[in-house]
């Protein structure tokens, strides 16, 4: 594991690190912000952060502005990249398949099944690294945007107990049912929607085990809502079982981090608020 | 004049503009942040941002987090370009002359002079325009990085009365003794040093009819400190003359979008604090 980026930030540090993935058999990054209380060695908690389509390791450490309110709470902010990454890794040319889309699954369909097992490296393989080299106090938030707002959701539907506090911001709540789930998920589980219902977080909330309560900000001028993100669709399925969510429809927003970086506060204090307690 | 960006931020507007610069002879492009009571036509105060080598209009209003800290005091904050653009325009191979690196003068020397008056662009042409179609109040105050904090400080020392507030992110202080600014002052100026001194901050202190209060922050890890900015002739020059400075060396800090996003909330503060008295 080497560090490749060290930044002075908000008190701490911002620091990005390259590493061999066991997992995704190929060499990562990830972007890690450690307060000032975690650069001096005392553990905090880790809030991990899942990134968009097209996105790598830097958008967020670069364009949320997050540091600022990681500092405030004390807590660790990880930023993985979107997918598997190098000349040997399938890919495709589309934005919204293969490297930066790996929509946070384990893939069983060739090509892209060698690489593309983005929810063992996110929720396992990555935790357990970060847990091993920095301060962390074992407490766990997870939150992200768009396909990372839909990782966020399934990561922790899937591991009930290991996570204490989740969040998104314009999630892909049920990508079996709309475009872009659609095509990944065909692409790398096939194509029978039995196999991606383990994968969508609509699907997922019906038979939870955990309650954990969601905070989910959607821009209401969101260019991707009608067709891509339908936070509707997580409303019912949450009402359906009593799963507490809350869901803010925010006027005026679009799908860009302008939005993120606006609502992003408030996302933090939901985090710290379980992760402090 | 044409909007070709629009995002909701931080409960005003993010936008972006594209315009034909008469001063310049090209087109040209400026991000604005709007806070609310801006969108709503009352008249707020307006910041410009100067941005440094290699930037566009589009590094400091993704990077730095600027949104939240207007929103909170009431300003509207300008973004230009750093030079003039377009296929008709001078430019160089290398990053630090020509396109991306107008160093904020009024170019005299072939081929440069024909496009390349940012001086003017910046101080008079931009906020003309500003206050033509925007709910301004008159106040202006005026801050930059690096080469654009010389811009900033070289705008508000050359226009004794036009800003109310100035502030500046490792500013290349003295561009005639550095190797960045004796590079491009000859390009654009020739190489007689006396037609450098007043696009010099730390000459034009020495004759400021105007002892405007200077905030500037350094950051002590900067890779560029000792060669290219050298804050300490700043501070003579205003000892020599009992020009108001306030200097800050933060350890651990470099010359990145971090260092700026760290201590932004503190040089709004300074503005908002003449802008809005």
């Amino acid at each position: 594991m080497e560090r490749i980026e060290l930044h002075g930030c908000a008190g701490g540090r911002q620091e990005v690190w390259k590493h061999r993935s066991e997992v995704l058999n190929c060499e990562m990054r990830f972007g890690i912000f450690l307060p000032a209380a975690a650069t001096r060695g005392e553990p905090c908690p880790v809030v991990y952060w899942l990134s968009g389509l097209t996105c790598t390791e830097q958008n967020f450490i670069t364009k949320a502005g997050a540091q600022a309110h990681a500092a405030h709470h004390g807590v660790i902010v990880v930023a993985p990249d979107t997918s598997p990454r190098g000349e040997g890794v399938a890919d495709d040319s589309a934005y919204d398949l293969g490297q930066g889309a790996g929509f946070y699954v384990n893939a069983t369909q060739a090509p892209w099944a060698a690489h593309y097992r983005m929810q063992d490296y996110v929720a396992l393989e990555l935790p357990a690294l970060v847990d091993a080299h920095f301060a962390t106090n074992g407490q766990r938030g997870i939150m992200g945007h768009s396909m990372g707002g839909h990782g966020a959701l399934i990561t922790a539907l899937r591991h009930p107990g290991r996570y204490q506090s989740v969040s998104a911001f314009s999630p892909i709540v049920a990508p079996s049912q709309v475009p872009w789930g659609v095509k990944a998920l065909t692409a790398y589980l096939g194509p029978d929607p039995d196999a991606w219902a383990e994968w969508d977080a609509v699907a997922l909330i019906a038979k939870a085990s955990e309650r954990l309560p969601l905070l989910v900000d959607q821009g209401e001028a969101d260019e991707f809502l009608a067709t891509q993100l339908r936070p509707e669709l997580l409303e019912q399925a949450c009402q359906a079982v009593g799963h507490p969510l809350t869901l803010r429809r925010q006027p005026g927003y679009d799908h860009s981090y302008y939005f993120i970086a606006t609502f992003l506060g408030d996302h933090f204090a939901h985090h710290a608020k379980a992760l402090t307690a």
